[in-house]
């Protein structure tokens, strides 16, 4: 069944509403019209089996058929500092990372970034992706795409436990790390920290040290950039048992 | 240091000698000469540290400092059955599955592929993309790229433990069955079966467990299907402790 984030706006007690550019989409792209079911999300982590009843050219109004919590949040909240990549590696990151489960994404700037600060046109682009891969996952809830910080600012609000992938001699391994953090909590928190295509410098990394964030390696083989985030993600993810329930 | 395959022809014991089309990314390219360094891979699991001494238009010769067991390869051998994808997807999981250090991948036609089989061109992209994806990521061996094989002749080959993501309801965690597998082979074997983007029919699923393959959820997010594959392998190698070691 197709799924769509809504805003709040559109869905009242028993009825939604839609307008604007998704009519197109629905209408013309998905073919859907009156008696066909589609679930909408209100971003609230509900979500609501909509029968469709009139779909006019500019309105599409459905009927509330059911409403349950969405099943796929994890409970495990990961942020993403992810330093600025070139070309469509930054695309590629939060779209895996979303399927996974990542809760939000910081777009950082590091010493060695080549890529330039996203334009406007590219970080309406970022979200309509986290939007698309949200709703193909199956989340409950749309992942964060915050604004863009200094290296240093991230070390500074990163919250809960904190790793950052190093390849740096004598780092702990990630799975070392990540079984010795508490498991106590309802919803941990996780901040994982990457570096750009050249890596973190030594002197970035020591100061995200000097905050409590831990370097951690994810094996011999160096991974890339866009690589390493979605590594670190779904191993966090496996070790708080997040990958095992079923779909 | 920049990291290369060679076939074996090209080192002897003291020296080796590099022709064709590589001298124009070592010396163009790269701007390598006379006195820099490389690191020389012959596919066999040793790396060959080589200063150049000469490097003419046709041919570069260098002589090896010093030779060492490559580091990079897992003990742990995956072999990921993959569905052949749309688009540029399977190159995706070729770069990224190479890169977290999958062993060989076989290329399978499955009942709901849409994407037509590979042309001559686009097998030669895909090997390229391997040898790219290994030398960037410090493997020792070559991932090796297997010809294309119908779903069931797959579920016949297939060796070692076997598993197979699906979302059907009541599978079993990738977690839960990679922890019940034994432990105490030298370089256990384990088998990947991914769908394509449809994913695979309850027939093929069936066929897949009379051959003793296990259907394993990732979890509540539903992943497409290039994601799949390296997420499944992500916390294989995880699980077997592969991603524990200094870089």
């Amino acid at each position: 069944m197709h799924r769509l984030f809504l805003s709040e706006d559109c869905i009242a007690e028993n009825t939604v509403a839609i307008t604007g550019s998704l009519i197109h989409r629905l209408r013309n792209v998905l073919r859907l019209g009156a008696g066909d079911h589609i679930v909408v999300l209100d971003n609230s982590g509900w979500e609501y089996e909509v029968e469709l009843r009139t779909t006019g050219r500019n309105r599409l109004e459905g009927v509330v058929t059911n409403k349950a919590l969405a099943a796929g949040e994890p409970r495990t909240r990961i942020t993403l500092y992810q330093a600025l990549l070139k070309g469509s590696s930054f695309e590629m990151v939060l779209q895996k990372c979303t399927e996974i489960g990542v809760m939000s994404f910081v777009p950082m700037v590091c010493e060695r970034c080549v890529a330039g600060e996203p334009t406007s046109n590219r970080l309406s682009r970022w979200g309509n992706i986290i939007v698309e891969a949200a709703q193909q996952s199956r989340r409950g809830k749309l992942p964060v795409l915050h604004s863009l910080v200094q290296f240093k600012e991230a070390c500074e609000i990163g919250a809960g436990a904190s790793i950052l992938p190093w390849e740096g001699e004598g780092v702990r391994g990630v799975g070392d790390v990540l079984r010795s953090l508490p498991r106590a909590e309802d919803a941990p928190e996780i901040s994982i920290f990457v570096g750009p295509e050249g890596g973190f410098s030594v002197g970035e990394v020591q100061y995200a040290q000097s905050w409590g964030i831990t370097p951690v390696s994810l094996g011999k083989r160096i991974l890339r950039a866009e690589t390493a985030g979605l590594v670190a993600a779904t191993v966090t993810l496996y070790e708080f048992g997040e990958l095992d329930g079923s779909a």
